[in-house]
C-alpha cells in the first residue's frame, strides 16, 4: 500500500473528520503510486489516519474514505457505503426521489447520486473516485435493480482533476426525459440536459413550506428555472402566478410543467431578465402578495463574493418593494460562500433599503436527504427564508 | 401627551425597531405621568420616536407600542393589533391552537396570549400593557366569541414591574382542564395550572418533524413533561417509547395523554432524574434508536450561563451514548442565552466527547406563530435539532 506522512502540525480540519488533505500538509509519500490510488495516511510518527485516494495533480492531494484501520476500499466498501446512504434515506423518509449520496456528507468524497423514482443519475467528479465508477454502477444494479443510470459528469470542475467532461448511459439507453411526482405534482425532469443532474432535489421540502401563504395570494417569482416553487404555488391555492426566467428553454419546460399539473390557467411563466424587470414593475408600483426568489449564486468563489453580496441584496431589495404590506418575501441563496449569518444579514440589508420591516416565518437549509456536517463547508449551503414583509 | 426624551447618542437598538428604551438611555421626562402612561418618544433634537408605556419602577422605561405619530394608543388600537395578529397566524396555517401574541415579535411587548381551541390564555407581564387588559379582553370576544379567557399572570417577573402575581378567569367561570388537537393526536391541557401557559405551542411543528425516524424504532424521552413528543413518537410507528420526567404530576398527565390517544401499551413514563438514569444506562450499554431531550433552561440569567452550556453539554454527551450507530438525537433548547451557533457549538463538543460522530438532519427555530424578528434577541429562543449519531 502507498503512504502518505502528514507534517508534524496537523490542521484541526483533519483531526476533527474532515476527508481533505491538501498537498501542502503533507511531509512526504512512499510508494509508486497513480493518480487514483488508494493511499494510506498517517501522521508525521506513524499513527494511522486513514486511507483515501490520491491525486498529484489536484490542490487536494487526498480525499479519505475511511478512519478504520481494517477497511479495505473496495467494490464491497461502495457497495455497503451505499446501501447505508440508502437506508438513511429511507429513515427520514425518502422514498421516489433523492439525493442518494451527497459526497463527503455520505463518505464519498466528490460523489453526487441522484435518485428519480427508477432512473439514477452519478457525477464522480475526482479522478480516485471516478476510477470506482464501475463498482458504484455494480452496487447501484445491485441495490435499486434501475430502468436506468446515467452519468452528468459535464462539469468544468473534473479538468482540475484531469478528467474530461462527459456525459451518458451507463445502463441500457433510456428516454432521459423522465416525470416524477413530488409533493403531489408531477415534473418533467431532464436528465441528459437539465441543470446538475437534471433537477433539483434540494428544495423540495422547502417547496411545501410555501403551502399556507400562498393561499388566494397573487404570487410573483424570479429565477423560476422550471418552474417547480411556482407551480406548487398554484397547486396551493393561489389565485394567480407569474414565473420569470431568462432562459427562453426554462420557461418553456416550466409552462410544460404546469400545463402537466393542469395549473397553465393560474401560473404561467414569461423570460425576462428579473433584476430589470422587478427594477421597472417597483417604479410602476406594482404589488404582490408573495414575491419568490430563487436565484444562481452570482459568483463561485471567494475572492468574489461581494459580488454575490451586491447580486443577493439588490434582488431581495427589488423583490420586497413588491410586497404589499402583510404579505411574504420566499427567498433562497444556494451557495455555500454565502453562510447563513451572511445571509441573514444581507436580508436585514435589503429591507432597510427597501424601508420595510420584515419578521422571520421560516429559515430552513436544503432537505435532509443532503445531510450537512459541520466544519464540512460545502455540505452547509442552501438557505431557504420566509419573511413577512412590512 | 408626556413626553420623554432620548439622549443625544441614540442605541443602535432603538434606531433600529426595537421597542426597549432603558432608563440609563432618557435625557429627560415632561410631565406628570404614572407607571403605566402612554408617553411619546423624542430624540434629543425633538423627532417624533415612537409611542409607548413608561414605568418609572422598571429598568426598562418605556416599551413603545408604535412608530406612527399619527397612531392613538387606545382600545381600537389593541382591537387592530389582535386582529393583524390572528390574520398572520390564519395565513401562515394555524387554525386551533396558536400563540395569537407573541409579545414584542407582534408589536404588543409583554402580551403573551395562546389560543387553544375556543379558550384563550393571557399574559400581560409588564405594568403599562396590564393596564390595557380590559381593552384586550374586548378585543378577543369581539374577534373569537371565545368560551372561555383565562389569566396567567402567576410569574415572578411581574413583580418587578410593581404587579402583583395573580391567576384567574377573565371571562365566566369554565373546566380550565381542555383538551386540544394536535397533529392528530389528542391532549390534556391544565390552564390553570399547567406550565407557563398550560401547553408549550411553540414545539407543534417540531413534533411533526420526528415522524420518520421513529418508525419501528425503540425510543427514548427524557425531559417529557406532558409527554407530546413520546406520544407523537407512538403515533408515528415507535416500537416502544419510553419518557422521563422527574415530576410525577407531568408522569401522571403524561400517561393520561397516552391513554387518551390509546398508545398506553406503546409508550409509557416513569418518573426520574434524567441525569442519573441515563448515565446509569450508559455504563449498563443500553441502546435506543432514538433519543429525545427537551430539557429546560438550566438558567435564566446571563451571568451563570455557563451552567446552562454545562447542562446540555452533560445530558447531551449521556444521550448519544445511548444511540445504536446510525440513531437519531432530538434534542431542543429553549433559552434566548443560548443562541443558535452557541447551541450547535454544544452539541459539537457533546458529540466529541461521547467519540460519536454527528450529522445534521434537520435545524429549526419554534414554530411560526412565534415570529422571530432579528435583533430582538428574546424572540429567537427555541433551537431544535435532529442529528443521526454514528
Amino acid at each position: 500500500m502507498h503512504k502518505v506522512f502528514l507534517k508534524r502540525k496537523i490542521a484541526p480540519r483533519i483531526a476533527n473528520g474532515h476527508p481533505w488533505i491538501f498537498a501542502n500538509e503533507v511531509e512526504k509519500t512512499e510508494g509508486d503510486f497513480e493518480g487514483g490510488d488508494t493511499v494510506e495516511v498517517f501522521t508525521h510518527d506513524k499513527k494511522f489516519v486513514g486511507k483515501g485516494y490520491i491525486n498529484p495533480k489536484s490542490q487536494i492531494l487526498v480525499r479519505l474514505l475511511t478512519r478504520q484501520k481494517n477497511e479495505e476500499i473496495n467494490a464491497e466498501f461502495f457497495l455497503r457505503r451505499i446501501r447505508e446512504c440508502w437506508e438513511y434515506r429511507q429513515k427520514i423518509g425518502y422514498t421516489e426521489n433523492c439525493r442518494l449520496v451527497f459526497g463527503e456528507a455520505d463518505g464519498l468524497p466528490q460523489c453526487i447520486i441522484d435518485k428519480f423514482n427508477d432512473y439514477l443519475v452519478i457525477q464522480t467528479i475526482a479522478l480516485g473516485i471516478d476510477k470506482w465508477k464501475p463498482a458504484i454502477v455494480d452496487a447501484l444494479n445491485t441495490i435499486f435493480q434501475p430502468k436506468g443510470i446515467y452519468e452528468r459528469n459535464d462539469v468544468p470542475v473534473r479538468e482540475l482533476e484531469g478528467l474530461t467532461q462527459q456525459k451518458g448511459f451507463l445502463s441500457a439507453p433510456f428516454d432521459p426525459k423522465i416525470i416524477i411526482n413530488e409533493n403531489g405534482l408531477k415534473f418533467h425532469v431532464d436528465i441528459e440536459n437539465g441543470q446538475k443532474t437534471g433537477y433539483f432535489l434540494d428544495q423540495q421540502d422547502n417547496r411545501r413550506a410555501i403551502r399556507h401563504i400562498v393561499k388566494d395570494a397573487d404570487v410573483l417569482g424570479a429565477f423560476t428555472y422550471t418552474g417547480t416553487f411556482e407551480i406548487h404555488a398554484a397547486h396551493y391555492g393561489a389565485k394567480s402566478v407569474l414565473g420569470l426566467d431568462i432562459s427562453e428553454n426554462a420557461v418553456a419546460q416550466a409552462n410544460r410543467n404546469a400545463a402537466l399539473n393542469g395549473l397553465e390557467n393560474i401560473v404561467r411563466f414569461e423570460a425576462a431578465n428579473a433584476f430589470d424587470v422587478l427594477k421597472q414593475w417597483g417604479k410602476d408600483n406594482r404589488q404582490y402578495d408573495v414575491v419568490m426568489l430563487d436565484p444562481p449564486a452570482f459568483t463561485k468563489s471567494r475572492e468574489t463574493i461581494q459580488k454575490a453580496i451586491t447580486g443577493y441584496k439588490e434582488i431581495n431589495l427589488r423583490g420586497m418593494k413588491l410586497i404589499k404590506p402583510g404579505g411574504f418575501l420566499v427567498t433562497s441563496s444556494c451557495t455555500n460562500l454565502v453562510n447563513p449569518e451572511l445571509f441573514l444579514q444581507i436580508i436585514d440589508m435589503a429591507a432597510k433599503d427597501a424601508r420595510r420591516k420584515i419578521r422571520q416565518v421560516t429559515f430552513k437549509a436544503q432537505s435532509s436527504d443532503h445531510p450537512i456536517i459541520w466544519g464540512m463547508d460545502n455540505t452547509e449551503y442552501l438557505k431557504f427564508l420566509i419573511v413577512q414583509v412590512q
